[in-house]
């Protein structure tokens, strides 16, 4: 950690990082005087379904089956439509912002319609296609979201903020043709993978009842496995498990709110850690969790980690901060372009004033920042070099006309008596 | 829970509730539109050591006895007395204040200042005087501690808003002699008791393996339990410790964050609730949380419930405000007084504002409170009708100089070459 340091942003990337007296000189057209404030890499949320927002709270406290089946799959089968992935998304994107997110995973349904919002709003994201055995809204297949999510894949093969990768939605969710299909695809375009696996022992459990294989293990034999998979969840793991994703070099997308509000289970993150496994973190859908609160789960994983390996040494904050940054980045794929402050580097940052009552004293600042502080404390954030949160006010969405369209949503599902 | 409703207040206390159109009659000296908020009753943490907030992240990620042993207990011995307990008590208040927190349990040396300082702040407070079988700052013995708490006890005996407990620090650091004086001391002045009881595994073993008995079985023989014995902690819970506490209707209080920082364990607050036990929250101290959020600790509560239960249903989000408010009362022994939204108790209020981005949309506003909200969105605080937060600003502290105060002592502190 830098005091006393100046950053030089051109062309929407880092050209500098210095000590203050030497930074100042090179000050250009506009200067920010960060005093009292933590400026960190932006957060990356590697794991959501941004336009979910929208059933926020909508059926809590529910077990898991009778949540999906009596209320979130009614909702969307009645619900989603383009419209609603353009407030949804827009709302999770403005959430996220003004949480110090500067990258986000989002895995739901017209990924088109979300890549749009996400590329007016400015902020960098990974599009996953969703891919199931089941019509989807948006997909009568699996082939037609394959179809479609080819096409998005070109449109933005370019695009400096935005890339698309391939979402088979669970080993239970996704037959064998399909995966193959999507190993061919991804081989082919360096795509990557964003999958649920083993959220659940019951997902194991039923798995190896009926087919005889840990989901796993079925996912190396079928040749999915490798540094572009983003194995989420992964709340089961024995050494076998363990030592596939060391050998195929997967990344592991822990989601502990969500883990703990479905009472899925634990993932042992420590563990990962020690085996040389890279740990990212996501929110979930906020539908599940029910925040896109990347600083506040990232809290809750230092937490739980020490209580799961039963130390109090393990995932310190030193690392939940790296969790929450640059290992997210580099699940993602970005990590040459994002998640460090390094010059070279996309500007992507947040600034946390950390002036506040409740995080003082200042011993270290980084334990500060992820024990002691929530994420009130971001004042501003930058994507690209542009700052999308000035004073915690957004610059590219116009948040009244936002708040109109949620509260239109919430009274027509509210009043639906489909729910 | 009530919609466009009024709430008045006379006398400090509650003296009205009623439908808007109605209650707006009764309208006095000073109103309040709550628009767009959520009014509940003042959260109350049961369990903290409010001045060590000064040394909030002075030593992070360390196992327990190196934490203790080479960081806190040699900066209490340096640094604690009566000026750290002055300063340390009102940053720990006008965080509690600005967290929506009226009334909570503090348990640290010189209760006499701490007492002094939240009757100056307005807020509301179980002192609990600590008793161990070793010298503390301000107190040479148990004897002393024990003298002057007696002292305390009466000087406050009448006052509105403070109370006095009895602390017994643990089983393990305090002998059956001091135990004994604290048994008739109580039970003669109807007192409370607050204690450190079964926090890690490790604390069971060794009075198995010393004295061949649980410690909740030692205090049950030596009649420590009862109505007003406050458990702390409670990781570990056989089905006979479960029958003590229901048999002598104990309190429960629950610090989740704090047990998983340390690694301390899971209470199984299912299995408490289901039993019938009050179960309480807590934050404990900075020290060691690193905060004193209350709404974040019931959040972290109400999700780490359902993992620990296995069920997604348990710990639901309106039980969880259960917890962090009238079991809270319960717990202190404070019930008949605050704790929940009914005319003739104290007003003792909060006003979230749920307006925000992060709450939206809003199926049921206790769910988006518990699951969604941040304490940032505490607007007003009331404390026995008195205002002591008037949106965000705090009404009896002065925060600049309060800032000024706590950075000299953390210059100090991190300057010191002992640490």
């Amino acid at each position: 950690m830098l005091k006393e340091h100046g950053l030089g942003i051109r062309n929407g990337r880092i050209a500098l990082i210095a000590p203050r007296a030497e930074a100042i000189k090179h000050a250009t057209r506009r200067t920010f005087e960060l005093t009292g404030m933590l400026l960190a890499p932006g957060l990356v949320n590697a794991h959501g379904h941004a336009a979910m927002t929208l059933f926020r709270g909508l059926a809590d406290d529910l077990p898991l089956k009778s949540w999906l089946q009596n209320h979130i799959w009614p909702a969307e089968a009645r619900w989603v439509n383009e419209k609603f992935i353009r407030t949804g998304t827009e709302l999770a994107i403005a959430e996220q912002l003004q949480g110090g997110i500067t990258c986000f995973s989002d895995m739901y349904f017209f990924p088109d319609i979300a890549s749009e919002v996400a590329h007016r709003t400015g902020i960098r994201a990974q599009i996953t296609v969703p891919v199931l055995d089941f019509p989807v809204p948006g997909a009568r297949d699996a082939d037609e979201a394959l179809r479609k999510g080819v096409a998005l894949f070109d449109d933005l093969k370019h695009h400096p903020r935005l890339n698309v990768a391939f979402g088979p939605h669970a080993p239970y969710s996704v037959g064998d043709d399909k995966l193959e299909s999507i190993r061919v695809l991804v081989a082919e375009m360096d795509a990557g993978i964003h999958m649920h696996v083993h959220e659940t022992a019951h997902e194991v459990e039923e798995a190896l009842r009926l087919h005889g294989e840990r989901p796993l293990a079925r996912l190396a034999r079928q040749q999915l496995l490798g540094p572009r998979f983003q194995a989420v969840h992964m709340t089961q793991i024995d050494d076998e498990d363990l030592a596939l994703l060391v050998e195929h070099n997967c990344s592991v997308i822990h989601c502990p709110e969500s883990n703990l509000k479905l009472a899925s289970g634990f993932c042992p993150v420590e563990r990962l850690w020690d085996a040389g496994v890279n740990v990212a973190i996501g929110t979930d859908g906020a539908a599940s969790n029910n925040d896109l609160d990347l600083l506040g789960e990232t809290r809750t994983a230092a937490l739980l980690a020490k209580a799961v390996a039963g130390s109090a040494t393990a995932l310190d904050a030193h690392r939940a901060l790296r969790m929450a940054t640059l290992n997210g980045a580099r699940a993602l794929g970005l990590d040459e372009h994002t998640g460090s402050l390094e010059v070279g580097k996309f500007a992507d940052l947040v600034a946390f004033d950390l002036s506040g009552l409740a995080q003082q004293p200042i011993y270290d600042p980084v334990s500060q920042l992820i024990y002691s502080s929530g994420r009130d404390c971001v004042r501003h954030v930058w994507v690209a070099g542009k700052q999308l949160l000035d004073n915690r006010h957004l610059t590219r969405i116009d948040q009244d006309r936002l708040l109109v369209d949620v509260h239109e949503w919430c009274t027509k599902i509210a009043n639906s008596d489909k729910l």
